[in-house]
């Protein structure tokens, strides 16, 4: 079960080209993963950092820019859990325009799991593992 | 023959966990791009866009990280093209630490070749291949 | 009657001394502006640019910094107008640690009101100038 | 005797208007503090935090936007020290057009000096009081 956010395109989100900045549209994914733990864990992910220990630094990313998206389009961000290892995590986020089913990015976000205290890998605990699992796609 | 520059890692370009923000790292490269128009064929970028009138969005990239960036390393970017299309272009950028042979990350960006009136696609302008046939890589 | 609305520092609003980079407070002013429009008067930020053709170029803010903003912590931003005129507008922003009393920063931001067409003067239309007249600070 | 440092507008610093978003050009004013470090007093701004210990939160700020900065042009940051105290720092810095007499940008920036250990207010070192003393503005 995929989960699922919104985000509105801000004035100084897109470039001279009026379209969002790239590197903006991984911004948007992070703050979506970042969401996701206080929506569906209920603990906010400054505390799986702070209080938990445990960091989630990328190790590798992948996208398809498919269409713009403009200041002010509704951005709808479908993330999904597409690998869960031992101490790695990938996910992928699609972005679509609103309500539509136009596609505009797809973006594959590959993560270790790691120590906050050196950034050391570790294994992923067993109730983020659940929380994950949960949010499995194909 | 690469292209190469060397960024310093500002005070806000890292995150929490006291390293480079990944989609920084992107940015870092679009900076590298902007500038390498300038300092290899003296056109600003802000020329090409405006007075030529081509743009590059990007619509694909990949990116291995592979260690870490912090606040107030060099980090030198070797940029080549790896593909140049009728209408589209793809380059690489290595993300070295300082002089060292530290491979950081290694990114993969593909741009669309498109007419700033209206994002639409055009052909890379003759001059324009020219000088990215000159810094292809392997 | 102010309004109010409440952001959470970001993984990547923090600087490398782990507090709020100060430029990003200004950034959060913005957004609570954009949104302002949307949540108090049934208008999307952008429309206002883009259907109604109004911008609000700043022209001059003022900040006091009076206590760290850090990662995960809830901001409170409590929006009031402060000033009116035929074709300008002020802002004060005052920012507070979640629901406390804890008062982070204060910023007034003063904007002039033009045309987007070709960023000249115009005035302030009559329902923006009500809706925003509603809100009045002290 | 003032330090100048020159920037170019990137592609991504403009905002929906087509002209810088004006909380970048107080990051542009760090970038300058940071840089003025190493290019007048040989010391990397990351050595002042990391092996000085030494760091400037921001306090307080100020700014009048006078006319707007576009992609690609250069804006010249004239930037002097105009308030000394004994835990406290306070620069101006002037954007300029190009090597233009156009004023851009008045920006004053207000900085505690602290500990980087635990944000703690400390007297300004001897050396960099001395370097400071330099840069004296009117």
């Amino acid at each position: 079960m995929a989960y699922v956010q919104r985000l509105t395109v801000r004035f100084n989100d897109v470039d001279f080209a009026r379209i969002v900045y790239y590197p903006r549209l991984f911004a948007y994914c992070h703050a979506v993963f970042e969401d996701f733990f206080a929506a569906e864990a209920g603990i906010p992910y400054a505390d799986v950092l702070q209080k938990r220990g445990i960091g989630f630094p990328v190790v590798g990313a992948k996208a398809d820019f498919k269409s713009p998206l403009r200041f002010g389009d509704v951005c709808r961000v479908v993330m999904e859990v597409i690998h869960l290892g031992k101490r790695s995590l990938g996910c992928r986020y699609r972005l679509y325009l609103g309500e539509s089913e136009r596609l505009c990015a797809e973006i594959e976000v590959t993560s270790a799991v790691v120590s906050m205290k050196d950034l050391s890998p570790v294994e992923l605990p067993a109730d983020f593992r659940a929380l994950l699992e949960k949010h499995r796609g194909s």
